[in-house]
């Protein structure tokens, strides 16, 4: 394995590209047939040369306190392929509408729209195809877990909400984030423990950390939304504001949402500590977290 | 258990009532979230009051040869599950752009399209959320199976051959037949044997089996496609020659695929022989496959 840097920014950096040669592996064409290549290439479109990978990230770094994170990199692959075929289903003219991801064209501007509906339905099945590599003990609790994570009452649940909002209060803003993101960042650490093999307790507490993470992370995202351009974040800017949904920026002022920010990378510490092993890699991802905001 | 008719017909219409109603228990709501409990009911929408549930009724008749048609039922539902996400999909205005389908609106219609794409994603995740009911060591290559024939080697494949079309000789069209609907079809089979524990022979012969009946399906659709009205098919009629599709009918005429279609039972029945359990029913369904022609 190669080195990995303690350096937090360095060490996302080493792991996105130990992941992004990894989903390359995982793409390479299968089939003579043109239209498939064309699906595939799409595919890898939509996988490759963007994000910081956050998911498989915490993945990695979740098995590694187990000394399992060169086992992990194919559940690590698989989550991936789950968060861009999402990225690729909500860009769609009819859900958000988004020309640009990550600073290029999204996937149905780069192709076409049936493709992008495609690529979405592919990466999503491919993502159990690989998690089926493993030997069966582990392969069906990790499609299990996937599978709830990213399902009706997981990642798509939270988009239809996030489609159809119900309410602008703090508990529904929560509860549409947990799913819609939250899950499949509690879903990485999780994924991470079965690979590992990490007692019970120690999930129970990492999992309590993911969920933390995952608020803080879309706590910070808000923040992000209304104080950076669109080209500083690859994406148009204020879209939230402009559409009228209710953001904790929107609920509580940027120095509130700040505040807010704080608490949560408090509590999320606070579940590392009960964690057996040598967490600091995780608690330094919530400095780098917090840190995109200032 | 209910009592299974041997009447081919009977049969399927028990099958299909059991498999209708282990859909609806699937479905069951789950959320107290308004807008999930929504996107439920367009699942349910998409899944149920439709169909001859000819997948479940394969994958359960074949679980049924080792005695496991009662323990193959959440397979068959995981797999209806796959077939119905792909139908809401292809009929989106961006695929097959279909507003009917089996005689009422297609999902996109009822709802709208946002809806749609989240209820052929939930549907295809909820899938292996099914499959992983199973015991690991049953769940986790029942999984595989199901994501190798459904992907984009498979179904998905097939989909992007037929919206980007390479040829129209017959090699092309039973191609894309084979990944499109015909991988699935094999899955059901392969399915029903890895739950009921069939002998690799069996298995082998009943995939043989398998595959000829899909392409016999097929060729059966092309000439229900030119030969049925609207009415009777519960969708537009005669939209492949529209669409300048190359079928089986536009190849060899009426006459000659139903030729083609005597041809491919005769192998369906050959590749039954081999197998160590009475096939009858599954010797019955080509006959009533065949008479849906006449």
């Amino acid at each position: 394995m190669h080195q990995i840097p303690t350096d937090i920014a360095e060490r996302l950096k080493k792991r996105a590209d130990a992941v992004e040669l990894a989903l390359t592996k995982a793409l390479a064409p299968h089939s003579d047939e043109a239209a498939i290549a064309r699906l595939q290439e799409a595919m890898a479109y939509a996988l490759t040369e963007g994000g910081k990978r956050m998911r498989p990230f915490l993945l990695l770094e979740t098995a590694a306190l187990y000394g399992a994170d060169e086992k992990a990199m194919p559940a690590a692959v698989a989550l991936e392929m789950i968060h861009a075929y999402s990225l690729v289903h909500d860009d769609l003219p009819a859900m958000d509408d988004a020309d640009l991801r990550r600073g290029k064209p999204s996937v149905h501007k780069a192709y076409d729209e049936a493709i992008a509906i495609l690529v979405g339905d592919a990466l999503l099945t491919e993502a159990f195809v690989v998690l089926t590599s493993y030997e069966a003990a582990l392969a069906a609790p990790l499609c299990r877990e996937l599978a709830l994570a990213s399902g009706m009452l997981g990642m798509v649940g939270g988009q239809m909400m996030d489609l159809y909002p119900e309410g602008n209060d703090e508990a529904h803003i929560i509860a549409l984030q947990a799913r819609k993101t939250g899950a499949l960042i509690e879903a990485a650490v999780t994924m991470g423990c079965l690979v590992g093999g990490a007692p019970e307790a120690d999930t129970k507490a990492l999992r309590r950390y993911a969920r933390q993470l995952g608020l803080a992370f879309q706590v910070a995202d808000d923040l992000l939304d209304v104080t950076m351009t669109a080209e500083d974040i690859g994406k148009p800017a204020g879209r939230d504001e402009d559409q009228g949904k209710a953001t904790f920026v929107s609920l509580y002022g940027e120095d509130g949402t700040r505040a807010k920010l704080a608490q949560i990378n408090d509590e999320a510490r606070a579940a590392l500590a009960d964690v057996s092993k040598d967490t600091q890699v995780l608690a330094d991802l919530l400095e780098w977290q917090a840190s995109r905001t200032n």
